[in-house]
């Protein structure tokens, strides 16, 4: 069973403060980017694993979806995802990633964003999730990169010149990470890039794309915060196919 | 033209010094997990690129190689390798990674060690290295790892805690890093290692493997100085090839 942070009252409050939180998408600096390497939703059944509030799942049917199922562990998560949607075409339901099931063969896309580092055993959920698409069919998700998270204290450093950085030790040591993020005792999976793309590979899947994401000069210069995330990639994008 | 330091004096005999340059191939800690990407030899045409002493060039030879084609910009380099070389499959040339020329569909294997990242436009290199493999033909190289090139001041940093740790800065700003290695002003190119998938993939190449190199327990065992090598990578291994 994995940790359900999501359902912790100061982290579901601390989450709930968040741009992405209360604007969506939009909200999200990424989303464009992760925008750029969606498939055409038109007729599409989709899964969306940890979908949270259920931005990505209402995109999704505004898109032309056939269905989307939208899957979380947290029941508070859920709450809020069916509070804001009327959509017959989305159907909620509560999952463990640890121990996924879902129909063989079924969907056109899988996407999900920034859950699968919450993950301790990465290749039996991605035997599921190659086997549940059809072929041909997209997986595209979000992680936090290995940079952002192998460190045993994951924040900035300031050199004598003044100069910022992102400290990196322990990154061939893949396992869990312990940080306080909204609450205490938050439990994530550190692994390397490496160890991300053979495991897919392992699955069967081709990898289409690899993206450590970064800010664009227009999103610095409209959100001069975004700045720092140019020094060090805090997620990636990868894209990937069931032949 | 690419920058030809390794036929600057000092970097020669710096170079030569290096435990990968007096042992070969076993002297270098990473060869074991290239050796377990290599494809069958046998019968193989090989291209070894940035072949240096053209240690891989007579492995491949020993291997059962038909012909090793061993290129390097560097002078010196060469005429190393054919002192230490004396096996008529070999044939060792001149020739500058930026406007290298092969002919095309002739190799079963191309390989690279530690030479890419001397390498500003990677995108007409692939296409060449592409149309150059058979059909199912493998590319295989090592680079140095984006973590490692990235900062500004690439060096170890210690906190107050002890703990060591390796800087991350400017990670999304590709192009030119110059270091000082055995030589004033040497030139490498940084780029993400998305930027390395991605640019393999438009080449028309299938990813087969992503390697963040690190040492074994064992390799720490026998070389306790090998033990910071876990803490961040210094280079990853790549394997590909063409469908």
């Amino acid at each position: 069973m994995s940790q359900n942070i999501y359902d912790d009252n100061d982290f579901f409050a601390g989450y709930a403060q968040l741009p992405r939180s209360q604007h969506g998408l939009q909200g999200a600096p990424e989303w464009q980017a992760i925008a750029a390497q969606l498939p055409d939703l038109q007729q599409a059944c989709v899964v969306d694993l940890g979908c949270g509030y259920g931005w990505f799942s209402r995109y999704a049917a505004s898109q032309g979806a056939r269905h989307v199922l939208g899957l979380d562990l947290s029941v508070k998560m859920l709450e809020q995802a069916r509070a804001m949607t009327d959509d017959p075409c989305i159907d909620y339901q509560r999952a463990d990633m640890a121990d996924l099931t879902l129909a063989t063969a079924q969907y056109d896309v899988i996407y999900s964003s920034l859950a699968l580092h919450y993950i301790e055993n990465l290749t039996p959920l991605m035997a599921t999730l190659f086997a549940a698409l059809k072929p041909g069919g997209t997986l595209l998700f979000t992680a936090e990169h290995p940079i952002f998270m192998a460190a045993s204290a994951p924040d900035w450093v300031t050199a004598g010149d003044g100069q910022r950085s992102w400290p990196v030790n322990h990154y061939q040591q893949e396992g869990q990470r312990i940080t306080h993020w909204f609450a205490e005792g938050v439990v994530k999976y550190h692994r390397t890039l490496g160890t991300w793309v053979n495991t897919l590979i392992a699955a069967g899947f081709w990898i289409q794309h690899l993206e450590e994401w970064g800010p664009s000069a227009e999103q610095i210069a409209a959100h001069p915060a975004l700045a720092e995330e140019q020094m060090r990639p805090m997620m990636f994008i990868l894209r990937a196919s069931r032949p």
